[in-house]
């Protein structure tokens, strides 16, 4: 593998496509972030790591910090809401702060990455190791056969590096042969779920069904939805969750309906600094996301456009799911309530770098 | 114009297209119903209306009332959820259950068609000025400017034969100078919003937004949502309301941020005989309605495949409101809560049949 690529597999063509691209600078992995090449909130986190990689390469032998923080800041502005980003940016940061040489930078920030790659894995396993509890408990409860499961947009393996934070518990599930069905959000405008979640799950033999995001308040009321299972971009200390578009309505039907809703998450995906919801910036993408839409027509992936030309279209990519209607967050430390007692049980420390 | 033709708009391929469709047989219409050709409760109603005429011109001299049952029941098994739908083939039956000749009854049916077209266009005006009354009101308090209306789906001029039931009181406000802004929701999996509100809106110059369907319970937390109006394609006697699915969801984002959540329905959407939303069937639709859409590539409409292959989808049409959740119902007689009691007070005599 030539060390100075790193690859990628660019989400915008799946399932259609599974193409792999090679970034190759430090604007590569700028692009892959802001363009969606790559998404999911500890993906960018590792992703923006590899990003200063190989920013460290295109360093100058002098100046290295200088050139650094121009690469540091680039990475910064491609997407506001998952904290993940920052968090892995503050940690190549301090990680590097006293190195003066460029071959110690290239070796560090390779390191950090590779850390935080390895990290992920395990957190999203011990985040669905904990969550298996949850699903075994509906499956015992009133024999239920299989325990559905909704979940919106994609927290899944594709939005990590492995296991993914709300598809974890259900991996586990399955691998202990507790019989499953996931209702799969089709999550406009980009389609995480009837793209990725519904391709993440087809590979491991997951029974799933894709429905339209309006769908899923009309199945809890019919009783068809045992616990709903989403990840998050970023959570206040309060508990409020950021989360696609769309995460808080389900909340709402899951509210009224009496069905448990679960949010996953690596603590990397806390920030100690919002205080609630409000703290959070939402991210406004192109109106295009919205008005235009690509699909496979049998032999190549086309656009096509959704919407009269003249219609104006705003296309805001996150919401916020006040805490009161989040029934636990599953972290990997455990369960807790979302609230910033619950929250500061598990992790007493507060702002959380592995060591 | 060919009297042994009717005209349709197919609204499958609007905004891109403006085609209008010749039916000739009453097979025709049941196609143009049930494909969605023509949708929307009340022009639903007025198709099927048509088509009975069109059955009463291809009906042998003898057995004319056995050959209009199997007219009646091949239109009647084309949609389950609107119950205008029923309500216009029953007063088809009532009108011509006398009748001896063919030439009467394609002169009756032709009669009860343009009677209920006529009575449509007055219905959908009156719900106008009903509902228009809520809007001044809102322009008026706060001097809200402009007034920020959500809308779901469509209940505009092209559900109906002129105003639009949801969109009539919008189309009214316009005339008269009160500066709005529609959002308008998609609609998946059909876009009817996305396609045919925001094409009518555009057409009248009204301000609009066209947002994904997850968009409106984030809008209503930030106070971007003075209100929220929609149609309905059955309301159940005791104010529950059948709509396009995903309306149940926005309703609940409504009640939580006291944004006032309203209904504009003609009284034939009314089934007397649901006593709740538990008794309206919900449609089950075509999932290639999911997992494919069509569009305009600049060229020609295309349509092309979102998910993967091997995903199962499930599409259902409606969803149901309860009652609780709307604060009031707009029909063609005035306002009224969405109750057994507010209904009756604006129809005591039950079963609404215009004379």
């Amino acid at each position: 593998m030539d060390p100075e690529v790193v690859q990628i597999i660019d989400q915008r063509v799946l399932p259609h496509q599974l193409a792999v691209v090679d970034l190759r600078s430090h604007h590569d992995a700028v692009m892959a972030i802001k363009e969606m090449w790559v998404r999911g909130a500890p993906l960018i986190g590792a992703t923006a790591a590899f990003g200063c990689y190989l920013g460290a390469l295109e360093a100058p032998e002098k100046g290295l910090h200088h050139h650094m923080q121009t690469v540091y800041s680039d990475l910064h502005k491609t997407r506001p809401t998952a904290v993940n980003l920052s968090w892995a940016l503050d940690r190549v940061r301090k990680a590097v702060a006293d190195l003066q040489t460029k071959s110690d930078l290239i070796k560090m920030t390779m390191a950090v990455a590779q850390d935080i790659v390895e990290e992920d894995v395990k957190i999203c396993r011990d985040i669905g190791l904990h969550g298996l509890s949850l699903i075994e408990t509906m499956h015992h409860s009133n024999e239920r056969s299989p325990v559905q499961i909704l979940t919106h947009c994609n927290a899944g393996r594709m939005a990590t590096i492995e296991w993914g934070t709300a598809t974890s518990p259900i991996y586990h599930a399955h691998e202990r042969g507790i019989p499953l069905h996931i209702w799969v959000d089709e999550t406009r405008p980009r389609n995480q779920g009837a793209r990725i979640t519904a391709w993440e799950l087809g590979e491991r033999g997951i029974p799933h069904t894709v429905i339209a995001d309006n769908t899923g308040g009309l199945l809890m009321r019919q009783g068809k939805v045992d616990l709903c299972l989403v990840g998050t971009d970023r959570t206040a200390s309060n508990g409020d969750v950021a989360n696609k578009i769309g995460t808080y309505l389900k909340a709402l039907a899951a509210h009224h309906n009496n069905v448990p809703f679960y949010v996953a998450l690596p603590s990397s995906s806390i920030d100690w600094n919002a205080s609630s919801g409000d703290d959070i910036p939402i991210e406004e993408r192109d109106p295009e996301e919205i008005t235009h839409i690509s699909g496979f027509d049998g032999e190549v992936i086309r656009r096509v456009q959704l919407t009269p030309g003249e219609s104006a279209a705003l296309n805001l990519g996150f919401d916020i799911t006040p805490a009161e209607f989040v029934t636990a967050l599953i972290t990997e430390r455990g369960i807790c309530p979302a609230s910033e007692q619950g929250i500061r049980s598990l992790f007493p420390e507060g702002n959380y770098c592995p060591t």
